[in-house]
This record gives C-alpha cells, structure tokens and sequence, in this order.
C-alpha cells in the first residue's frame, strides 16, 4: 500500500517518498518495509536503527531521514495501521455441519457457528456474534449481538453475556463457586445456583475462570477487560473500565469499583470493596477495603510511596541490629 | 411456593404469614419475593433492609416485621432452599449421537453422555455420571458412579476418579508432571507413566491441572476440595477433606495432611510435608515442613501472630534508622 | 522381565540373583517386585526399607542384601526404565472420522488426528505429529513433525510450532495480546496481529497461556520447558533450555535469556530482560531487568544471601523498636 493512500485513511500529513508499505512494524523486532510510529522524540533514532519505511509521529516532529505522516495521535493511527494490514480472519460463516446445534437454540442473523462447537437447547446467541470451534455454549444461556468466543471458550448454563463481548480460548464462565458446609463431620456442598453476568464490550482473558453466585449474578461491567488465568469467584461485581492482569484471584463477594487497574498476581480477599479508580500494582496481596483511590503494592498493601521507603529501609536492618547492641554496649559500660 | 410448605420441608416452626416465595435471596442483593436466612441477629436490619417476604432464623430470633420459620441450622436450611429452587438442569439424558464413544467403553446404567464429548478405548464410567459437551476422557480411565464432569473437563489417560466426583470446565487431570535430566547440554524429558487418582467426593475447580505421578499415583483424598486454577504437581498425596483456594500451587512430592486450609495463591516448594489440620493465608509461601497445625501467613511463613507484630513493626523501620542515627551521634558527642 | 535383560538395556553389570522386575518404583511408595535407583549411598537404606527386587546402582555401589546392576548415570538408567515399563500409549492411527479435517489442511505422514479434533483451513501438520482429541488447531498454523498436542490444546490461527514439541491439555497458543488504548472516555482495543512461535522440543504445560505479540512474534526458544498454568503475555522473548515453573507470570515484551530457570508463582514486570543463565526462586517479582546471572528471591528481589540476611532479622524488629526506645529514653535521662 503507497504511503499517500495509508496518510489519506489516517488523515495526516505526508512528507518524502509516496514509498510501499508492506507491513506495520513495532519498536522491538526489525520488520522489512514497514511503518513505525513513535510518540515522543526521544524514541526517533530508536526507530531510525530499525531502517523503517516510513514514520508516523505527532505534529511537528517530521524527519527529512524517511518519509513521514504527521498526525495528532499517533497510537491510535497504529492501532488503525494494526487494522489495515491485519491478516483475514477465520473465513467460515453460517452454521457448521460439524457443529451440534440443539434445537430450538436461536441463532441470530449472520451469526457464525465453527465446526466442532456446542449449542445446547434453549441458547440465543446475537446477530453477527462468532462461536469458534469447540467452544460449548451450556442450556439456555444469552449471548448479545457481535460477541465473539474463540476456540475452546465454554459457558456453562444460564450465564448472560452482553454485546461485542470477547471471549478468550478456555475461558470458563459459570462454574460453581467454592462454597462448602461442614456438619457432624460431612462437607456438604453449597449449591450455586446464580449465574454470571457479563455487560457490553467486556473481555475476557484465555482459560480465566468465572465462578456463577451462589445466588444472583457475579458481574463484570460494560469495557471491563481481564488478561489470561484470572480467577473471579462467586458473587463478585465488577465495575466498568477495569483492568485486571494475568493470574489475579478475587475472592468471593468482592465488589471492584469503576476505573480500577489491578496488575498480575494481586490477590483480593473476600467481601473487601475497592474504591473506583484504585490501582493496584503487581503481586499485592489485600486483606482489606480500599477505600480512597491510590497506588498501593505489597502484601499486605501500602500505599506506593510507603512501600518503597519501608523496601529500601530493609537493607540496613540486620546492620541495624549489630548498631543497636553496640550502643545498648556502649550505654551499659557507661553505667558501670 | 407457600411458606408452609417449606417449613414443613425444613422441619422449622412457621411465624406470621403463610406468604408465597418465589425464590431463595442472599443478604448481597435485593431480591423479589424472596426468603433470606441469618445466622445471627446482627444481620437483621440489614436483612430487613432488603425487604425480604420472609426469613429463615435460629430459634428464638422470630421477628414481629415479617413472616420466619424457626429452626435448629439455618445454614443447613440455606443449602436446602437452594436445592428447592435451583432452576432445572441439563435435561440430556442416554448417550448422545453428537457423542463419540469408542468401541468396547464400559458406561454404566443411566450414565449421560453429552454431545462432543469423547470417550476412548478402554473406559469405564460408573452409573449415574454424567458427562457433559467437550470432555474428553482418555484411554483406560476409569470413573466411579454418580460422578459429575462439566464441559470441557480433561481427564487424560489411565487415571481414576472416585464416586459423587465433580470435575469442573477445563480441568485437566493427568497431565505429564514436569521433570527433565540435562544431560551432555541436552534436556531429555523424564518420561510421566503414573496415573492420577481421585478419591470419594472430591471437588475440581475450572481449569485446575492435576499432573500423573512420575511413578504410582497423585493422589487426592475423599472430600477435599480444589477451588479454581489450582495446580497440583506430580506424585502429590493430599488427605481428606482439605479445601484449597483459587490458584495455590502445590510442587512435586508434596504431603498434605487431612482438614488442610490453603488459601488462594499459596505455593509450596516440592517435597515438603504439611500437619493434619493446618491453615495457610493467601499469598504464603512455604519453604519447610509444617510439624505443627498452626494458621501460617507471610513469605516465608511464620504463626499468623508474628507476622502480623512484624508487619506493624515494619512502618517504623525507616524512622528507627534516623532515630538510631542520632542515638549513635550523640553518644560519640557524649564520648568527644 | 528379567533383571539380566535390563542390566543389557541398560549398559550396566548386574550382581545377585536374576530376578524377574515387574514394574519401576520409586522413593516415595512401595512398589511390589520393582527396580528402584540410587544416586548416592545415603539413599540406600531407604530404597531398601521398601523391599525392592533389585536395585540399580552408580558404579561401586552394590548391596549383597538385593540384586544390583552398576553403572555409570543411574538417573540416565531410571529414564530408560521408565519408557521401558512405560504403558501402552492411545493406539490410534490415521486420521478419525469423526475429527473435523477442513478441506486442504495438509496432514503429514504418519500423522495421527484423534476423535473430536478440529483441524481448520489452511493448516499443515508434519510427519508423525500426534493431535489427541479436542485439539483445535485454526487456519494456517504450522505444526512440525513429532510434535504431540494433547487432548484439548488450542493452537490460534497462523501461529507455528517446531519439531518435536510437546503441547499438554488445555494450553493455548495465541490468544491476543492484552492492549487497550483510552481515548476520550473510550476503550479501545489495539489488535494483535502477531503470532506465536515456537522452536523444537519446547514443552507447554497444561492450561498455560501464550500471546501472540501485537506485531512480530512471541518467541519460544529450542528445549525451553513450561509447566502448568504460566501466563507468556505478548511479544516475550524467552530463549533456550529454559525451565518455568507453573503459575508463573511473563509480562509483556520481557526477553528471557538462555538457560534461566524461573521457579512457581515468579512475575516478571513488562518490557524486562533477565540474563543468561539467572535463577529466579518462587513468588519473586521482578521489577528490574536482571543483568548478571545469580540467584534471586523476594518482591522486589535480591539476591538470596542478602535476602534471607534480612529475613532472619525481621524476627528482632519488633523488640528492636522497643530496644531503641530505652535507649532513647537511657540517653534523655543522661541528659537530664
């Protein structure tokens, strides 16, 4: 593709050579005849190492080097570039032969079926949504319109996702939550009848597991987005625009306020609130509400600053005992 | 369903009106119609609150506001309502066509075979399982009766489950342990010939990973509990009615005693042995032999009292090195 | 078998009776009529506790109390032992009518495709690869020869595996990486147009999950081994002969160096390197690129030495602070 056509669909500005783009490239990896794009000027001559095709960069910050768009916001021309050249996807459509399909199930107006998939009875599933090989949509679950549940996603009954939702392969939505009851030496098993409930544009992560409540809805809101190998138990509620990175575990009953970024590995425990806005760093561990919206980190939180004060003080503590006892020492030998 | 029917049903003295529930609520959501339970009268107002049209309650806790029924467990009589009014479930029953169910597998009397499920040579399934879309059950596995796994459980071959079993979505037992030998700079893979082997009652959570044992077997006791995405190394031997949270890993060779508590994101390091009845808090990590039933927290763990004085300890530690400081300047003032 | 049969296989000279060897044990069960090994002396009476039929041996090392075989690298022999008295593996051959083989896919020979497999378009599959059942393998992924996915793996379209690689259960390769971009209260998904990669012999553990990289690829290097459920988000390089332990977590665009070993429940913070050969001991985080190898724990992580210096001193803090404040106290009566 020219680079006059690509600067016309991003709507920048042009300077050098109308060069062939073949491939949009990134900063990490040499790509032959590809379009980089750089936010800030002080990434310009990592670029110009990768002998880029053509740059996209903001405003003002063209080179006479390679050939250039300038434009307002160059992430999201890449993201519109990562668009452009992005390779077809899955050219499959309609019901597949190959699927089982239960009857009854309502399958809307150009929704796709892959070979291999699941639909058990009393399932609606949206128009225009994609339901990749091998996923399993359990009885009577509600899927919207535009979702997509890639290979191997399972939806166990019930369970209501809402529109242009992304599941990831091996995401299981619905399985029970982890309630038992031990009486005169029994465990008894405490049934989990409530579903999950998912809002529009929400994304879930690879082989994330979703516990369905006990009783009522574990929900995530509407542009909520969760990484790989999360574990959201029974009863949760997530807000909107979350955050939450691969490997966090939120424990039962846990409500997660709006705008709120969790990082990999945070443990929430159960029944605990989170302020809107709150960040999280990685690995925490939070054994109580968060009340006010801040940067915490460790186990148990801190707030960021704290952390980092209490971290660097901890190289000095065994010197700082060996300092102690020479004093108390020196103090004792004064008495005497 | 009428109040007094189910006051019958759980054996509790009515209060009030004979009002119509329509469903089982929790102290978390409002919900229509329904019959809420408490445990304690400290959860009466915000039971009130919910505007409940009637509640279940220990003896002698009847309120005047709303109708009750009295009785001895009011826990007990929560897992029995959520029985009552669970909604119905997969109606499948025989072995499906969509099915695939190799030659000379042994499924036992009014055991339910989904559609997409596979079930290879040599399998046995015990009367009354049921196995739902997706699962894929290896060669030679054998499973008990009135055992339940839900779609896309993985049970790889040769392993053994027991009897009133539940293996949830994605889980994978039987998967190769992870041992490898270098030798002469090249890796060459310990082959994995044990099985898997599940006793009475035992709970799998989605997508937990349960490896075979090198030689012999991993093994899981009756009525331990596995939350979701635990993962559990080779040749592990995990007693009785142990409950371990949302993705604890659990190294190779490791000894669990009976009524063990893991919490969420635990690990503990291979070959190591933990007390019948020990609890360990999220997060913790476990670098020894725990002799003594104790609840353990921290990394590396210590008795929960210790570290927690240690942690309140620690915001102080950055201003202990100024005060020592000025404690050792003094003292040289004093020396001068 | 006969002993004398194995100390031929084996390469080893045999001492005692020739017994006839039924099965491998190990050190951790008793096994009825089986060859155990030793690596060192001090494990001899143990192995013997057990009551084992024979036992192999490193050079020097025989009992007259058993049947031995000495050689060079007992470990090396276990291996041999193992696949000797390794069962049957699945006996399917060809490819299943009842796996779902789109029209064009080019499946090598000797290749074997199980029960409930979806092989889509575009896909090639080298000579004598296994797919177990379940596997989903999308458009145009390239798979080498003797490579063996087993039941449930998912391969996402485009993404390449090499020879002689092991995919366990439930993996999945390629799903998208996790960015979004917040533009004017919008959530913006970045697509990830990238694929995954893999060399030869690598092994991914099950229900682990790999990104693709947002352009580019994810990168796997030969003989680098992944346990259970690791998170490898977009565009990580990892290197060769590496060893992940499961529930570890790589973020994205980290390059991993050749020969590291990363202990269970690791994360590893974006856009990091970790040298060659570096050891990472479990639940660590790593905020920082690790520029010479060593030894590592903690979060943040030092190296282990200074470490557990500071763990065996945080016992004392809490008395310590007291310590300071009777110092304080001693040295303001002085003053007085």
């Amino acid at each position: 593709m020219k680079l006059s056509k690509i600067a016309e669909i991003l709507n920048g500005t042009r300077y050098g050579d109308d060069v062939e783009i073949e491939r949009v490239g990134s900063l990490e990896e040499k790509f032959e005849n590809a379009v980089l794009y750089i936010e800030k000027k002080k990434f310009l001559d990592k670029a110009l190492s990768l002998d880029p095709a053509a740059l996209v960069v903001p405003m003002g910050m063209k080179t006479g080097e390679v050939p250039c768009i300038e434009l307002d916001d160059p992430k999201l021309a890449f993201i519109k570039l990562l668009e452009l050249f992005a390779p077809e996807g899955a050219d499959y459509s309609g019901i597949s032969k190959d699927a089982h399909v239960a009857e009854g199930a309502v399958i809307g107006k150009g929704a796709v079926i892959m070979p291999g998939a699941v639909i058990m009875r009393g399932v609606q599933i949206g128009e225009g949504s994609i339901i990749y090989p091998g996923c399993i949509i359990e009885q009577n679950v509600f899927i919207g319109s535009k979702s997509v549940l890639y290979s191997g996603a399972i939806v166990r009954e019930r369970c209501v996702i809402g529109d242009e939702c992304i599941i990831h392969s091996g995401a299981v939505l619905g399985s029970d939550g982890f309630g038992y009851y031990e009486k005169d030496g029994r465990v008894i098993k405490i049934p989990q009848i409530g579903i999950v409930k998912l809002g529009n544009r929400v994304e879930i992560g690879a082989n994330c597991t979703i516990d369905r409540a006990t009783v009522g809805a574990t929900e995530i809101g509407d542009d909520t987005k969760l990484d790989n190998l999360v574990h959201v138990a029974h009863n949760v509620k997530i807000g909107k625009c979350c955050y939450i990175a691969a490997l966090a575990g939120i424990s039962g009953s846990v409500t997660v306020g709006n705008h709120v970024a969790i990082m990999g590995q945070v443990g929430i425990g159960d029944h605990l609130s989170i302020a809107d806005g709150t960040i999280i760093l990685g690995q925490s561990g939070i054994p109580n509400d968060i009340k006010k919206a801040d940067i915490y980190i460790g186990t148990p939180i801190r707030q960021v600053r704290e952390h980092h004060r209490i971290n660097s003080a901890l190289k000095y503590l065994p010197e700082l005992l060996k300092r102690v006892r020479i004093l108390e020492e020196k103090l004792k030998g004064d008495k005497s």
